[in-house]
């Protein structure tokens, strides 16, 4: 069997998760997110982002997180924006357009968006009332592209936003992974500060599945249960998440998980650099998309598994390696030497 | 705490199912039900239903299932047919109106759907084009009142649903339940060469959560996957789904352990009965509806909980009782020597 | 040819349209409802309804005023009440479903809500979040079956949907009807101050197609117009609907028109009432239902188109009869001496 | 009063088309499409496109036919391919989304879409299930720039459309403007031939409303007037479609107002054209972008209404200038006088 750099869910999770499924499994719970488990762990989140009245909630998986909250938010002739790069846009089977709204999509070669990305797409979309009305921004962070914003880039973006009367909503399937770089400079409680809305992935961070969707923004608060129950997302077992957050979220378990598979990823970035190999862009968190020699990546190819991302010319392309909570020294110290042996 | 009859989702799952996923956690594997384990339990399920053309897909719930179901075969203008009982009316919060179709509600206290209840409403659907175009009729085996159908009755409906070009879909939440109640006289074969598309629950037989969809209608099957993905159904770690249907599947464990929890209702059923009890409904599943003295019921909610189910008159009452894969011989002892001693 | 009762739109337009079309054809105008005529028909509204703060908007027919309306007013989760005679339930292919909302049909015969129809529709939908939310409250002046609204009656709705938080939604695509009716006590802006948002039927009332919405309820008013364009609604020549509304509105030609039309449905009621005709329901505008001797039916259809609306019995059917803006004395004599002929 | 360039909708209806609403004003006849005319406007339109299975529908608009025309087509997982210039794309309020689609757009300049430009877009959708499945192609002619296709462009595009398995829809709302320019080698049963579903627009060359929407790809005749009728587009009075169309298709009235439009703007086209003016696309329709001088703008904006389209440069801009199937020779000299006043 080849080790697998595809992706940052290949394993199963976290086994103190398992050992807290088998612990309680016999306890009698209410069903639907209202079971113990689900209660303390949102609380646990709350305590964490120093905010009382956010509203928490799980659910299943990434592209459900996104589909619910956006579908939630919008009224039927308001559209989101998004980078070009941007899951909802192209990883998602047109899920956010089945609810019914249009993303608008900027080109953007890091995933990052900024201020002045946005401005043009406003200014283009007055011609009320035959257009879409622009209302909601879409962000991930880290990105699609394992890039991640700086305080000051997020805080100039929420207060663009607000004087645009814009929500905020930040794709945190690998927020964890964003907020244990070394480059970053934000906090939980920034994110939930800066933003109106926006989740905190299990799936790519030790879970089985799993991501908790944080509101803020009071106007964005009420009833949003219904939403979750309507898309299908609410679990009769709600159990099984709030179980598996709560393992994750005391004690930080999270972040230890997201900082080792950053780490991992870095090794091998730093290992790549010093050989003065580049890169397509300038992540520090655990998705790295070398640009190397074809004959070196047909080599490393027998032995792990990885996307070819991007035919760079003839003889070049980048490929993307990510790393997982779970990634250990071995296969990364032997994709360094197999890399190095080759040059 | 007082053990609770109110439904049979309250326990976590099979201690087997914990024991697989502990057993194969740190093994590699594909992304999004691509899993070895996903596939052998697909092959698994298919050899059951004999029927290789067959495809399967595994989601997270019953309502997830409905949805993504009925809004993969209905075209705009057509519609689904339900019993008035069904959960897709009164418990899916609108989630098949939310895919854009209308459901046509047939009164019936019992939960099961006939030829003749069918006839009158598609006759009263004939004003085209200001109708909209009944296409799919939705059954529950066991039903939402834990009856089930005959194979002489379901062999007619399908027959039925055949001759006025309709589909027929099982939702099978309960179907373990159903087919190995004692009055049951279908096999898991005759449901798939019966209807045109159904699923099998786990939620609500010992799994954690999970649903198999299984589609054996040759014009239903192309590019379903595309609808759970864009449904935010697929989950990343298909695996979860796949080694539990695994664990379920072989040796019939499913089956085992449905058959477990109707035997638990029956015996408070029998007892009961025995004592001159009436039921609202005449079950043979895990599922029964007792009409109780309010006095009675007082003193059995103190140290068990269930829910009221409607009043009768001043007097009585029926209550819900389910028992569930994990129910035990003590606690259904103990509730019927509580209900004999108030006698 | 046969002279039909079976509808209010078998003619083209009250004539006084044409040849406003005719004399202001070649002036250009600005498109999509910015042209002077449509700006002078809202004010001509909003002075008969007193109210300037109300937003008025000009769509083509009943179903699109009942979508875009619906749709525009419910989040995802929320849905409609209606009478089960309600046109949007029975009578527009799933339109108001296919915007991804229910409908909850309430029973009854003659098509009226009152407040005690709508309670236990409240009370049976609190099992938050698996259920929809009712919010907003649909009925029809004139109803379906020809029956109307006192004062009184919409007053007490009206308070009671304030109290429950439900918006109150009249279609009145034969409003003209209802308050032109020999039993009608309401005045056009009573409506206006009882609902929150109703409608102004033009095509059963001599225009040649088109309503007016007109909404009152603060929280509707903003971004309207976006709904109209999204669903295909916003006509690039509005001046069709603007010069159409004026005509009709200025000298109160629209309820002449209704006028005339309830006038020739009760000369064809006391005539048949004096011969001892019993009727479906008891209606006082220009569609009646009178229950005839199967002979009697035969003998008339050979003069007159009009539906059997129902059977009573072996001998006895319901058949309806509407009269138009544009019915004479003619045919409804005609008619008359017909049936008094067969006696 | 300043002359209107601005579009094609400014005035209200050929003449011919009133006097025949007022000559059939009181005819009494079917609804909803069930009338005479329109049974004889479809079957002359049958006749012109050579044939008699194709499937004819009249709705109002083009937005309205749009998106009734791709939701359809398209099962929820399915996706439309246009131009960037596309009328959907960006003029529509987010309608085709609103039914549940996502439109991927292919950016082009001059409107038109080629098999070149479609390739890249299937090579980049194959990662199944994860991304949207392109199935109809959508194109407009004359497109939103004024340009059209030829017969050798349409034959290639519809052949590679086949081929991929996907619907070709031609949204031709000046279709009859395309067919009568100059440079046109495409005669309307061509159009019928070579694409799967088409429209003819009535509302931009001399209709008061209406679009013909004609269906050729058998698969996708069923049941389309469901469609119309959910969406809310089946007028009570169909007469007012059917009336103008058989005026417009008798005698080829429709062709003949659409030529006067063409030739009235290639005269300025022309006259331009001899004082050395640029154009930003190269059209032969009713549609001109010629680019001029910012002093020049503003002289002719005294006398005549137009859109400033593009900022060109520093001095120069492009402004747009549409012409009607009622724009005279008058104001046409007139904007060249004032032009050649100014040089």
């Amino acid at each position: 069997m080849k080790f697998s750099f595809k992706n940052d869910y290949s394993e199963g999770c976290h086994p103190q998760i398992l050992e807290s499924l088998l612990r309680n499994n016999f306890d009698q719970q209410a069903g639907y997110g209202e079971d113990d488990y689900s209660k303390k762990a949102k609380d646990l989140i709350k305590a964490k982002i120093e905010n009382q009245d956010a509203e928490v909630y799980f659910v299943s998986g990434g592209t459900q997180a996104n589909l619910i909250v956006i579908s939630s938010i919008l009224r039927p002739y308001q559209c989101v924006i998004s980078a070009s790069t941007g899951h909802i846009l192209n990883n998602e089977t047109g899920a956010i357009e089945a609810t019914g709204h249009k993303i608008l999509s900027i080109e953007k070669e890091d995933g990052k968006l900024f201020p002045e990305d946005i401005i043009p797409v406003l200014e283009s979309h007055q011609n009320v009332p035959h257009q879409v009305m622009p209302k909601l921004v879409y962000i991930s962070n880290s990105t699609e592209l394992g890039t991640i914003y700086t305080k000051r880039e997020l805080e100039n973006l929420s207060k663009f936003c607000k004087e645009n009367n814009l929500y905020l909503f930040m794709d945190g399937a690998r927020l964890g992974h964003a907020l244990t770089s070394e480059t970053n400079d934000l906090e939980l409680k920034d994110i939930a500060e800066l933003t109106d809305v926006f989740y905190l992935g299990g799936t790519k961070n030790g879970a089985l599945l799993g991501e908790v969707i944080i509101i803020t923004e009071k106007d964005l608060r009420p009833d949003f249960a219904f939403n979750i129950k309507q898309k299908g997302a609410l679990l009769a077992k709600g159990r099984l998440l709030g179980i598996q957050f709560l393992e994750l979220m005391k004690d930080d378990l999270y972040f230890d998980l997201a900082r080792n598979s950053n780490q991992q990823a870095m090794k091998i970035k730093k290992a790549l650099s010093e050989r003065g190999v580049q890169f397509l862009s300038d992540t520090s968190t655990n998705q790295i998309f070398p640009i190397l020699n074809n004959k070196i990546i047909e080599v490393l190819s027998e032995k792990f598994e990885f996307y070819i991302w991007k035919k760079i010319d003839e003889n070049l392309s980048a490929i993307r390696l990510i790393t997982s909570w779970n990634t250990q020294n071995e296969p990364v110290e032997e994709f360094i030497k197999t890399f190095n042996s080759e040059l």
